[in-house]
């Protein structure tokens, strides 16, 4: 597909034809990327012009992040009017913020002027309070007020997301009216998908489809077109709830209300996309125990603090466990043999936990989870437990008497692999939701909280059933 | 948000005002799914076929999924031609295949022929070989051929997810002529948000978005709104790439073209939202140690089976780590402390690793990590884990002999951490980045490898340094 994205970009774009930027793999191509860096060492305004001006948004993102830091404002600055701010909402927050700190508060004013609102206040959003302020300043009245109501939503609302540019209509007008009305309107958005009826007071009326618009002929009254069931947004509505809404009902933009139901603003699809992938991407990473604002780009420093609480969690969960095996020294001295398998029991209750967590998180997410079928799921996972319990104390016992040669020493280990299967499903099922009705985010802690019971249960089980069954002191 | 939907649903929806289908909180409510049941048993067809109208297909589907599975074929039977089987695309594989294959293939069929054709194949890629060919021969020849060449690309194939309906105009019509050609066409695309030019072998021309034909008059020529560098996908092209193609430059259609750049379909962006969920869960689950394909509504047994072969995997390399241990038997006698202090630094070793080895999944799932940057990230990631690695030597040597009171304790333990932390640390980004070299799925084999190391070089290190500092024998 690569090759189907150059051949395109390459039909009337001679310099990319000259100096294709990705390989047959879609990579960056270091040739490429070495002739900016030269071009703009040597401030080649006109060459690099001409590339900016051609590269899309999203290749230009790509672009800047190929490039060594210096070079990346200096990039910017040579190209002036024909760099495409937005692509600056391409890259990683860091890199952003680097640019956008070392550029003119003039320039980047002058780049956020060109924006749709949306993309000016996700660049915005990026910057300290002063700096936004000082960029603000530098805009017409009209557009400060504008991005500075977006601004006033709190993060992550459909307020922040949405884009004020939008086509509204009165309902009484035809088909006709509003295609004209479409044709003489010099600044409409730079993509639309549908336009929208409100009443003299902004009241929401409906929505109209581009392709009904276009099924209908002249004459026909909009009224007859519009879909006043079609869903909305309230403007304090969280992201992910507008991207649950356009991936459950197949939505390509969502029109914002605010409190008193006059629209205000637009969501598209595209920014639902980016919230849909950032989503995905900070369950992971709290199931993996990084912290969602980890990026590539970030310096070793940066990552390793950022890293470390995770870790520290872990390391006094790791003692408490370790504790329980202190408990049991006097036996351990007397069997070795269970110091050497204490740690299996434990690992094969945490798999079988993390397997069960992972499930819960993620149907808690999407909301497949919930109080309807609660009881059914968790009954469910502790009969799962269960049977694999069984299956792994038969496999476990047998391979431990076969290492050890110690008659009973299968059975002590069948049962507490038992013990930790179950308890360990369980954990993974309540746990997490628990944590999603105390309004915690299941995917950050569930993980600690489950391998701590499954390393507990696992050492006190095994060794508690170890101590009764060989009558160890 | 909840509200708006209900309220908007109920603004001329007079059965679903009486009968609300969801709570505030967007759940459904148990007594609408006791009303239909109700109505299903007592086979009122009147009643069901209206609700069944008024619903989204999403909601339908939910629907489906809260009544029991006697119930769900009923429902299907009694409301025939009103029941619209894209509903049975919104609910999980196990419930939709029991569906089909309880219900009479003439039914099928006809919902079939209802749908959009990427709706049909979805649905008829559920049913194996024979089933398939049952509901394809009842179809008229035109529509049967299109399902069936469809049906021949590869699973996850850009052939597979297009629908075969789009709008197609020669390159030298007017905007007028497209217009009216939309007006007179009766059975146009259910929802469309660009049209295409084509030449008359059907070859690609370029598209034309439906806002920019608004925008423009009726004597301008097409040639003059045509983008002939829009991003198309080949048949063969896997959805995963074209879900990327879409995120990044914010499509909400692609043209779909055969190996003589021939268009044959369109994807649209709600096939794409469906995918990146997909891909997503597929990640999540794979790294949690659990079938992509498990479902909330799969029986015990089935998810039992499906997660023994992981947790099987998993004590292999149990035993394998245990075995390290049981090289030192000797020396866990003589000093007990060192089997409760081992699984500590294992585990610390496990979950830094585990850290580094989520961040590389991610990264090479995006393709952010790649050739062009691998060498840097390596090195990051082994300079994190030292980092870390240093500050917990500290902190859990102090531990350790606080506890313990063995001098030289703390020593060997901060030795054996660093270790560790740096080990796990490039396993943890080296295995994803080789697993993804040899096109195995790095999610989903990289956590036992890694896991592995980690325990083997904890407890080696740990357990080998204090050996030699100890003078064990």
């Amino acid at each position: 597909m690569a090759e189907d994205i150059d051949t395109a970009q390459a039909a009337d774009a001679s310099l990319l034809d000259r100096y294709p930027m990705r390989d047959e793999h879609g990579g960056i191509r270091h040739e490429f990327v070495a002739e900016i860096a030269r071009a703009v060492q040597s401030a080649d305004a006109a060459f690099l012009r001409a590339i900016v001006a051609e590269l899309h948004e999203a290749d230009l993102g790509d672009l800047i992040e190929a490039l060594e830091p210096e070079d990346r404002v200096s990039l910017v600055e040579l190209t002036g009017a024909d760099f495409d701010f937005s692509a600056l909402n391409e890259v990683d927050d860091s890199v952003r913020e680097e640019i956008l700190e070392e550029l003119e508060p003039e320039t980047v004013a002058e780049g956020v002027r060109e924006l749709e609102s949306d993309d000016a206040v996700e660049l915005l959003e990026a910057l300290d309070e002063e700096d936004q302020e000082e960029i603000l300043e530098k805009l017409p009245p009209s557009e400060r007020d504008a991005l500075e109501r977006s601004l006033d939503y709190p993060e992550n609302s459909a307020g922040r997301r949405m884009q004020t540019e939008f086509i509204a209509v009165p309902p009484n007008w035809t088909v006709g009216q509003a295609i004209d009305y479409m044709r003489e309107t010099p600044d409409l958005p730079e993509r639309f998908y549908e336009i929208y009826a409100i009443d003299a007071a902004q009241h929401w009326q409906g929505a109209v489809s581009l392709d009904a618009l276009l099924r209908a002929r002249r004459p026909v009254p909009l009224a007859d077109l519009i879909d006043e069931d079609r869903r909305r947004v309230s403007v304090m509505d969280d992201q992910e709830e507008v991207a649950r809404l356009f991936g459950k009902y197949n939505l390509v933009a969502a029109p914002v209300v605010d409190t008193e139901d006059r629209l205000v603003g637009v969501i598209t699809i595209d920014d639902v996309v980016d919230v849909i992938e950032e989503e995905a991407d900070e369950d992971l990473k709290a199931l993996g125990g990084v912290t969602s604002d980890e990026e590539l780009s970030d310096s070793v420093w940066t990552i390793a603090k950022g890293r470390f609480n995770w870790l520290l969690v872990n390391l006094a969960t790791a003692f408490l466990a370790s504790s329980v095996l202190g408990l049991f020294e006097g036996q351990l001295e007397k069997m070795v043999a269970l110091a050497v398998l204490a740690p299996i029991v434990a690992s094969q209750g945490g798999n079988a936990a993390t397997q069960t967590m992972t499930v819960a998180v993620r149907a808690l997410a999407t909301r497949e989870l919930g109080p309807n079928n609660a009881y059914r799921v968790v009954m469910r996972e502790g009969l799962v437990g269960l049977v694999n319990g069984l299956a792994f104390a038969v496999i476990t016992g047998i391979a431990a008497v076969a290492w050890f040669q110690i008659p009973g020493l299968g059975v002590v280990i069948g049962l507490a692999i038992i013990c930790n299967l179950v308890a360990g499903a369980l954990g993974g099922i309540l746990i997490p939701m628990v944590l999603e009705r105390v309004r915690a985010d299941p995917a950050v802690a569930s993980g600690t909280f489950v391998t701590t019971i499954t390393d507990v249960v696992g050492f006190f089980s095994f060794l508690g059933i170890a101590t009764l069954w060989f009558g160890l002191k």
